[in-house]
């Protein structure tokens, strides 16, 4: 799998999530000073306006979901787009206010202060600081960064061409970015690693893997973190991803998690190849992203946004190429319903 | 062009909204019952919640089109829906709080107090009603209908594809329909009948139509109201938008507008010929639209949020639609960029 003309393998744990935007947007990667000035205008667009606020204030106590939360909020900002160059500014916007809504979000869903941004960090460090209120160290900033990097662009996916198909039609980049969260969040699109985990906390220890996954595909089940639209292969990502979190929890001293998860896996390509042979169901990348975030910290409300968090810049790159090719993505379509109705008065039906 | 089974000049003219709504979702004209239980569902969802209204206030004195406070405040929307039977609850939710929202905009931007909806008024009354504070006549109310439902839905154009490729994730409808208000916005998609009124203001009178039109073309401007993605014969929604149009102004005794309309239309299409030969621009949606909306009084602001006030009917009807299908919408794509970069440390870029 290639991003920016890299292999994800080659890229994915060395760029710092601000270097593998700059690549996606400008087809490059930045030198020092390139890269400098383009964090530093994306830093300082991090602050929500207070109506924002307002709003995901307004929601708590409700039982909204994060994925809905960071929809309507995303769809309030823009307004204050300077009329010449607003494209590339909606972006540097679109991309600076994500982690800040998201940890917004999740501060007051859980009845905790909101933590306003820290320009000084960098774009993952500021996002950890404000869902935690310190800053993070360096091994859980690569972490995230690794992960971000890794999931940010994933060619023609669902949501990448809800975004396309609203700026085809000369429509602003919020818009876009808007319709590109509200089908992130379909249950279809994928990109929701909370259930692959839930399955591994569920199994629990080796010995049960089996049973436990046995019971789940004779129910009819799916097993969360398996299989993918495109790919009929090993995701790609899995190993980048798997490296990354072999790594954090090595580092952390724990490996007890790691290594149920690596059986787990063992056990479920085994049993999908019996129970469904041919289908050819593979590890995705939601599986290693579960194990990653979890033990990055985050809570497992945020997985979904945090993957916007990433994808979110994959999307605006599309944007930006949608821009330029400049032409409206309009299918045609043959009506096949009945034709030739008749009109009734009312009170003849 | 057929609408849920019927010529769209057998049914647009005849059917109040509503009942046109019914035939749509639910595949049949209601009986009287059936429409009296549905309108009063509908009529008690019309009331924004206090934060969608201050939303809307605190883009008041800000440059924002009327367009952008739509899908922001639509994107508020959804929180408050039941566990159960929630696509139907969520569509009439949607339905009914559209015209309140482009009558509360309209209203905080002109710096007028919002009038609440009145529930026993029909939906197209109610909207004139919202903006205008007294409840209109039922010759405006027809002409509004005739309107709405002759744009309710027009096949697959990019705003109801963008819907499609939301539901198709099994996303929720409000994240669908915001992206399709996004998509709508967009000036390729058409819809916008503001600017064609312009021109024929702009020509003023009938011996002015050659010239002013000629100077256009041969400046290389498009004319508004005419030409079509997908119609090159005249739009079948033209003549029944003329129809009601001509009704409403010989209704009003000053025909002095229409009649020029129709001068400069049979003018255009003369020198459109001429000037792009072969290439069959004929009379769009947009041309009488224009017309009709402004002889009934509506603000040139809310041309095209009227628009949307229409077609989110059609919109949902595609999204229930999409819900039963029940397959992602996820095209393959093949990446044509570079693929072999080798990484570089910073210092050396």
């Amino acid at each position: 799998m290639v991003i920016g003309g890299f292999k994800v393998e080659d890229v994915a744990d060395r760029a710092s999530f601000e270097e593998m935007i700059y690549l996606l947007w400008f087809d490059k990667l930045p030198n020092q000073t390139e890269l400098k000035e383009f964090s530093v205008s994306v830093a300082e667009l991090r602050e929500l306006p207070p109506a924002t606020l307002d709003l995901l204030d307004s929601y708590a106590g409700k039982e909204l979901n994060m994925m809905d939360a960071l929809r309507a909020a995303v769809g309030t900002l823009g307004w204050d787009a300077p009329k010449e160059g607003s494209d590339l500014w909606v972006a540097k916007r679109l991309l600076a206010t994500f982690p800040t809504i998201v940890a917004a979000a999740w501060r007051l869903f859980n009845r905790k202060k909101v933590i306003n941004p820290d320009p000084v960090l960098s774009h993952a460090a500021n996002y950890l600081y404000m869902l935690e209120g310190e800053a993070p160290n360096a091994e859980r900033v690569r972490g995230l960064e690794t992960y971000l990097n890794t999931v940010i662009d994933h060619g023609l996916n669902a949501s990448t061409f809800a975004a396309r198909v609203i700026v085809s039609t000369a429509s602003d980049f919020v818009s876009a970015i808007v319709g590109a969260v509200g089908a992130l969040k379909g249950p279809l699109h994928g990109g929701a690693p909370g259930p692959a985990l839930d399955m591994v906390f569920e199994i629990g220890e080796a010995g049960k893997a089996e049973a436990v996954l046995r019971k789940k595909l004779e129910a009819g089940e799916r097993l969360m973190g398996f299989g993918h639209r495109v790919y009929k292969v090993r995701d790609p990502r899995a190993d980048v991803l798997a490296k990354a979190a072999e790594q954090f929890y090595k580092m952390a001293g724990d490996m007890k998690l790691y290594n149920l998860a690596l059986d787990v896996e063992k056990v479920a390509l085994r049993v999908l190849e019996e129970h469904k042979p041919g289908r050819n169901l593979q590890t995705n990348v939601e599986f290693y992203t579960a194990l990653l975030l979890h033990g990055l910290g985050l809570p497992t409300q945020c997985f979904t946004p945090t993957f916007a968090i990433g994808r979110v810049g994959g999307w605006l790159a599309h944007c930006f190429e949608q821009r330029k090719d400049g032409r409206l993505i309009r299918p045609q379509s043959e009506y096949v319903g009945v034709s030739d109705r008749q009109w009734a008065e009312i009170d003849r039906r």
